[in-house]
């Protein structure tokens, strides 16, 4: 594995080496994972609530491991293809949260539900449950289906309510389907800021939600799993006594983004910034300026730019500098000479993981290890 | 290869396999990108200006290997991680367009250049200069040195006219380096859309570059390569005689960023869309919506939106839906259903290549080859 990421002269367990790693690195500190890990596992025993993470942060097997030691039931996984490189890489308990409609994909999800223990898959259309219960009766397999709601953001799921009791009834009346559960995902309210504000939405979509779940557990059709919620809304999310796991994922690496949200709404900040970037200067031939070896391809490019952590003088930016390249724009008379390194905090880290083929795993200045990304591109 | 790449139910050479593609997929139109290749290699043929087009686009030895059969003297990597990946697939002429200045690095461009033939590396730091001379003896090896200058944007290069005087004598007087020419790459006028405005400060500059060139001839120092340009500046730079061989990359794919620019100044577009994005829709319980499999991270997010190309009802627009989903736009009373294949236009083709592991190579309607991303994710 080490071989086939390229160690480049990268040196494990030596003090001071992870000054020598090539960049632009992918760099975690192994230390605020694990307590962030921790934190979250501590949060969700405290109140009564199951973790099934989302992978789609990571997209690693040994950071899902890592959850799973701490408690979590599994993993959620976006994609198809990202729960085929976890389960191959020894993950169970998956959960894929976007629906499987074409027929090569449903012949890969039959594979991978022979292959695996404990997976379920979301629907939210009727013609694709008919399709899936006809491939799993066809492979004389049982597959665990959860129905996906919308909350309101019109993405996935089913929206009106009617619709969200009959497919209930037709995944139940499904020979080789069972009806596990329902999803709930508010991907547009994780990142409203204020928590007075995030917290009145997520009351409002919750009512409906608690009001659902009780009108299916009437109807004989009680949903074992209610999945949903995400770092931004985990906190409010597990005081409602709704949902039974959380899907929360960036609270692992954290993000520019994510620490711009007060998360419990005492603006204290439970998670620390594990995911970093590290970044070497490689041209500063122009006053007030020196370019990095870091631009549009080792990072997300969707929110904010990145934002200096360590190794620039105090007053410094970064900005994007096309594909390839970073400026570091530098306060009136500083200097940043070529071979520095920098370190930034990621703008968003679930696409910028994507970008790279592995972690650089460090503690304190010392590479620990080198973690593949597991499902890394695995979109399909 | 095919194994590795995981075919996944994607049938090569079988008519109408591009619709049963797992998505999102990396789609070249084969016939496109041919069309592109020969187009270029023409036009430079016919302004008697040599080809080393920029691999930071597509970093595939395939289309490596078929740009050189068209007449191209090797090809430019941004990174040393890509001239490594390339040189292992057996591409030759590699130039790197971007310093190394590591310790690590500089030991690994060693074993780079002995591994294959015809390299050339950029530099812009006397110290930098220096340190590559150390290492070049020590390993008993002369380096091909370009000398970086700076067009005016100040990203790398070496700004001051006398300091790349001082620069080219300082690589020739070091034993284990040659001074085997500059650099000169303008990558902010490449997006210029309207081509007056574009010739007038490629005029400028190049007046500029005349006279450095000129002056290093009439200090014994003539630059053998003169490397530079962009697909869109490339037809200004081949009229002005001073570039002895042209950087083109984005020719071969096209974008929706360069499509509005005015490439030859007579709004004819002289190169063919061959690079497409193929995405699923996977929910459609909401009128005037539906939801595909391709999100932010299966395009860049640095330029404009994707641009539907087929397969939506006329009148839709693509935008972005979260890292996994793109929302389809439909105009009033269109559907959309679940299990429909879009094709879009990427937004900006070198950062979004670098989003897959393959390319799906069609012609028609039918999957013909697949190709690894060879250097995908080898920034560093």
């Amino acid at each position: 594995m080490l071989e086939a990421l390229r160690l480049h002269g990268d040196l494990i367990g030596k003090q001071g080496s992870r000054r020598r790693l090539n960049t632009p690195a992918l760099v975690i500190d192994i230390e605020a994972l694990d307590a962030n890990i921790a934190a979250m596992a501590e949060f969700a025993r405290r109140h009564k609530v199951a973790l099934r993470p989302h992978s789609k942060t990571h997209k690693s097997a040994d950071i899902a491991r890592r959850q799973i030691k701490a408690g979590a039931l599994g993993v959620c996984c976006a994609k198809l293809g990202e729960a085929e490189a976890l389960s191959e890489a020894g993950i169970g308990g998956l959960h894929i949260t976007s629906a499987v409609v074409t027929p090569q994909g449903i012949e890969r999800l039959m594979a991978l539900n022979a292959a695996t223990r404990g997976l379920s898959m979301v629907a939210d259309d009727g013609q694709n449950i008919d399709a899936l219960d006809r491939a799993a009766a066809a492979a004389k397999q049982k597959l665990n289906v959860i129905l996906d709601i919308d909350p309101g953001m019109h993405r996935t799921g089913v929206w009106n309510d009617a619709d969200v009791m009959a497919l209930a009834k037709r995944i139940g009346a499904c020979k080789a389907l069972h009806f596990a559960g329902v999803q709930f995902y508010s991907g547009r309210l994780q990142h409203v800021e204020a928590y007075a504000e995030r917290l009145k939405s997520v009351l409002e979509q919750t009512a409906r939600l608690a009001r659902l779940v009780n009108e299916l557990r009437q109807a004989g059709m009680p949903p074992a799993i209610v999945t949903g919620s995400g770092t931004g809304t985990h906190q409010i999310d597990a005081t409602q006594g709704v949902f039974t796991e959380l899907q929360v994922g960036s609270y692992v690496f954290m993000d520019t983004q994510y620490e711009a949200v007060d998360l419990h709404g005492d603006k204290s900040q439970p998670f620390k910034q594990a995911l970093q970037i590290d970044s070497t200067i490689i041209s500063a031939n122009s006053p007030g300026l020196a370019t990095a070896d870091a631009g549009l391809k080792a990072f997300a490019t969707d929110g904010p730019a990145p934002v200096l952590m360590k190794g620039a003088p105090e007053g410094s930016s970064y900005r994007f500098f096309g594909d390839e390249y970073g400026a570091v724009v530098l306060p009136e008379g500083k200097q940043l000479p070529i071979g520095s390194t920098i370190t930034c905090q990621p703008p968003h880290c679930d696409p910028t993981v994507n970008l790279y083929e592995a972690y650089h795993v460090v503690k304190g200045d010392t590479l620990v290890d080198i973690w593949p990304v597991t499902a890394r591109g695995r979109s399909r």
